[in-house]
């Protein structure tokens, strides 16, 4: 059942750690989408799940929600199969599948391996996984796996309702970030 | 689009008017559900629309939300075929469709023909319509035909957020209701 | 696994027994069909399996084939619910669901009461059953339930590659027809 | 429609010209494959129309029939964004949509570039294609595109009714093979 309370306790989300992006002609931050809803998808382009449920919800959110309001994000976080899953693979897959979304690429310390710095510090299970953020950068859903329509949409619309304190926010952003030790499958918590 | 911001004007919807309920012992009262999002899925078991897309999606929130907060009610609203969509027969398919949430029976002025009371006092285009009632009562949504999970979930957020002062929502109640000149496909208007 | 072998022996299927037909301007029989693939559906309109499986799979099966060489025939074969699935409720369903193929009205020995004639004697377990009878009148396929695209169009594809000498078969249509007992769930033998 | 009369005229299937396989302890070659129908499913794996619904469609045909009549084989015919499709990226497709039918891919005169020689060979328009090729050698379906599970099934049918004399196609196999100039989208004629 939708947890309609919302009882997930907030979290700043950590910012993105890219190397690179497709689909928009300057770099994301979350700092820069304070008060937007933020839906954050994050994907391996030979990963089924994603290919056949996630991208198609990503879609959806995409063309369905106007980006002023709800900003929609891609992000390839490649943890297996790194050489077959770079830079220039994920272009084509982007290009073929003609996704439209900005979509960043989860950067590594050095060469790639292992799990991305973005994907580890959200503390990521897999692939897909999708993230709502709130208008001050706070981490309020945190789903690995399948997650409804009715859940994604609802989830969305709660947050939208959200007053947004520019100056709040801003003041909050001076703190630093960082994911502490509550988090679980379905959420993160201080 | 989603209309991320609701900008439809508020409407107080009529209350139902039914001659029979399935699934509840006793029937029930929009009056006696402020304070909950209240979502009506108005349909005719001969409609292909309505028994593969519509009843579907009904049963859906009626799974993924708390009754506490938002009612799913279904509405039969036969405007056509009346001899062969008479009481019987929809106790028949909501036993077959295992549909759980409480149904109404649109009433009609006298033997069952044209348009029942409720359909016209909304002035639906058809069949499947979903209408979304906010916590005060008042019309938010009104949608003849297909609408996204996506959609309905954001819209059910959205309402869900909203403050609830019981006070005034009493006060409200006591005026006369009634639906005025604005209404079309997509909602209402006064 | 689709049985590519055919194996289940071949059994006269026993002629439809009906009080009334849609889609065709006359009564249809097996006998008249001899020389083409019968594909035989038997539904009721308020069972969901066969609104939201079986009878879109017949509509793809009328829709794909010559039918001068592939005769699609529904039947409606109500042993519950008698008083709500009677003709005037058929005919507004196969209206509203626009189908275009001859349905047949499975009899009944007096009132409409229990199971019918034709369902009987082919002694099908429940609805949806779909049938396959070859060109000389034999069934050959006999399934209760979901059934592939794959595995009806490969039986269909093998129904129709046999040979059909019009002398013998008009041989056999002389002797007595009768299902005997050797049918279970999956086909039936002699 | 489908074709129920199998009217295409019968062309000798090209020989596979591939530069390895998966799924498969050693290559195979139609030849060796005579008495079999053989599904042929080429495909990329960066190609939504296959991924979302051919590779489905070969998978549902690989698990229904029996190998030893219907043998189904992918043809990886990379003939656009060849750096991003090499086998090492194959592999991981394959292993990450748990596919378990052979896999072959299509082979280059020289460094991958341009259009592999068996898909030249057999004309096809793109990817996703699939072709059945009859007990003897023969193409007898050709289709690029989207095709319906029915038209496949059926078409498995038809031809696995057909006789199989061993002789009579070895004595074919010793005539040089080669399509001639009468292919088309939907087929090829002599």
């Amino acid at each position: 059942m939708v947890d309609t309370g919302n009882s997930v306790r907030k979290v700043p989300a950590p910012e993105l750690q890219t190397s690179a992006w497709l689909n928009t002609p300057q770099p994301l931050t979350l700092a820069a989408l304070r008060g937007k809803v933020v839906v954050l998808h994050t994907f391996q382009i030979f990963c089924p799940g994603c290919v056949q449920v996630g991208i198609p919800q990503a879609q959806r959110i995409y063309q369905e929600f106007d980006p002023e309001r709800v900003a929609v994000i891609g992000l390839h976080t490649v943890f297996e199969h790194h050489p077959v899953m770079g830079p220039d693979a994920l272009e084509v897959f982007t290009h073929e599948y003609r996704l439209r979304f900005p979509i960043g690429i989860d950067k590594y310390e050095g060469a790639p391996q292992g799990i991305p710095l973005t994907m580890r510090e959200y503390r990521m299970q897999g692939t897909p996984t999708l993230i709502l953020i709130d208008k001050t950068g706070d981490i309020r859903l945190h789903k690995f796996g399948h997650i409804s329509d009715l859940t994604v949409g609802f989830s969305i619309g709660a947050l939208l309702s959200e007053d947004f304190d520019e100056a709040a926010a801003e003041a909050k952003s001076l703190q630093p970030e960082g994911i502490s030790d509550g988090c679980d499958t379905d959420g993160c918590s201080v």
